[in-house]
């Protein structure tokens, strides 16, 4: 079982799912955008990074599904279950980064649940809004559309911050034809997108963080960078990597060769998943 | 470290937490209720009960803190971390009772998360709503308010279902001066709306479900009836435990001996919290 199957399988019988968020048309024309994302000890992090760290990586995690949409966050509801490890002073260094990132991304912090388990479980829902029938969408790639990142690309071991890029999407709203956050790789994401617009992508090169190779920005994860495309005669900012092509949808090449969907997939910890 | 200290730093910066639900005000005329809740294996339930059984939980336990406002539910997230020993059919059973749940409610199903751990984890997020200011708030009681329950008590010993008590929360709206669910044991969780009126509380007498002892329906979880208050002139529907009384904010009797404020407490499987 793969990540992207048991998701199908809970898209056939709610039609929402699908994006970085959940969008739901609400009245004074806005659409509401809701995202969760867990934050789990030895799958997301481990205890070498400090309580503030985490924290701070937990929200920007859903921050970042909000800025893939367009989105503008409000409200955040943080769940956590403490380990048997965590002691107060950790909490508190926890909840000092859970507030840094919410006040960065001009949220607040409206609730949540607190309960205990064997490892640390840190569940982050944010609520944002965007203007109505505008959310940016991973389905709307078009043949002859260009493929942009907002940033260069390394994966976790390069990226010791992450900023979610809420000023960068919204710039995106009424321009590009498709968006979505890079979390698990550039391979398996633009995989993701390109298999939601039934198109193929051709990478033609990948801007780098200092000292990051091709193979760690196309298969590690948590980059957080937002991955688009708009139509040639649109003008957006960001860096240009690629092109929307003819092809099996889903299928990658990267200067002609097939790029693997492999990426971080959560139920097997790295695993390819094959185009179609 | 008990939950209650926990929550109440919480508070400190962040006006909004305290309630069963977050309330968020909201244009036309309604207020937006948030409300996330654990389900977590050996915490909230153990592998003896069937996978629906479980789903189905996860989502009531969510939906009853709507009912305690007397809202209404709309979107629900479900994030699950599934135990290495989840087969697939195990999770079908799981998402059957998730479904189950969400249909009784009238909810739908609008995202998640999923990721894997140890232990299976579920995080159910619901977004809800109900007239602007009138949901139910834990701090109304008043000294001389009457004391109800909307059903007999037990705890989950004896109660192998769950039915959020949607329609009888709606039914105390503009009536009830507090409400919550009884989550956590009668006797806990009347303290914390004793706290958050202060007002202490006086118990008569308690119904109790078939077989079930009186220690059970204080200090057990998981009944989900709803705890309630309303001046004596005013007719709610539901069964009459007692009165709020003058006296140490938090302090309860029953049958005028002193009860301890002790019920699930997550922090510490079951611990006692000195009133105040």
């Amino acid at each position: 079982v793969t990540e992207d199957t048991i998701v199908k399988k809970l898209r056939r019988r709610a039609p929402l799912i699908g994006d970085d968020c959940a969008v739901i048309p609400s009245p004074h024309n806005v659409d509401l955008l809701f995202t969760t994302d867990f934050s789990i000890e030895g799958v997301h992090f481990t205890r070498k990074s400090t309580a503030e760290e985490i924290g701070y990586r937990a929200v920007a995690r859903s921050i970042s599904d909000i800025a893939a949409m367009g989105g503008k966050p409000l409200y955040c509801l943080v769940s956590i279950a403490l380990a048997p490890w965590t002691r107060p002073r950790w909490i508190d260094g926890l909840y000092r980064g859970i507030h840094k990132m919410l006040r960065k991304a001009k949220a607040s912090l409206a609730g949540g649940d607190i309960s205990h388990a064997d490892q640390l479980v840190c569940d982050v829902m944010v609520c944002g809004f965007v203007a109505s029938g505008k959310a940016l969408l991973r389905s709307g790639a078009r043949r002859g559309d260009i493929l942009y990142v907002s940033g260069p690309l390394g994966g976790w071991r390069h990226r010791p911050v992450v900023v979610p890029q809420l000023a960068a999407g919204r710039k995106l709203i009424g321009k590009a034809t498709a968006c979505m956050d890079i979390s698990d790789g550039l391979a398996l994401d633009l995989h993701r997108l390109c298999n939601a617009s039934k198109v193929a992508a051709k990478l033609d090169s990948i801007p780098l963080l200092k000292s990051a190779t091709i193979e760690q920005a196309l298969h590690d994860g948590e980059d957080y960078e937002l991955l688009y495309t708009a139509p040639p005669r649109v003008r957006v900012p960001g860096i240009r990597i690629g092109t929307i092509v003819k092809g099996t949808p889903g299928a990658i090449t990267f200067r002609d060769g097939p790029v693997s969907p492999r990426g971080y997939d959560h139920m097997r910890a790295t695993t390819t998943i094959s185009p179609q």
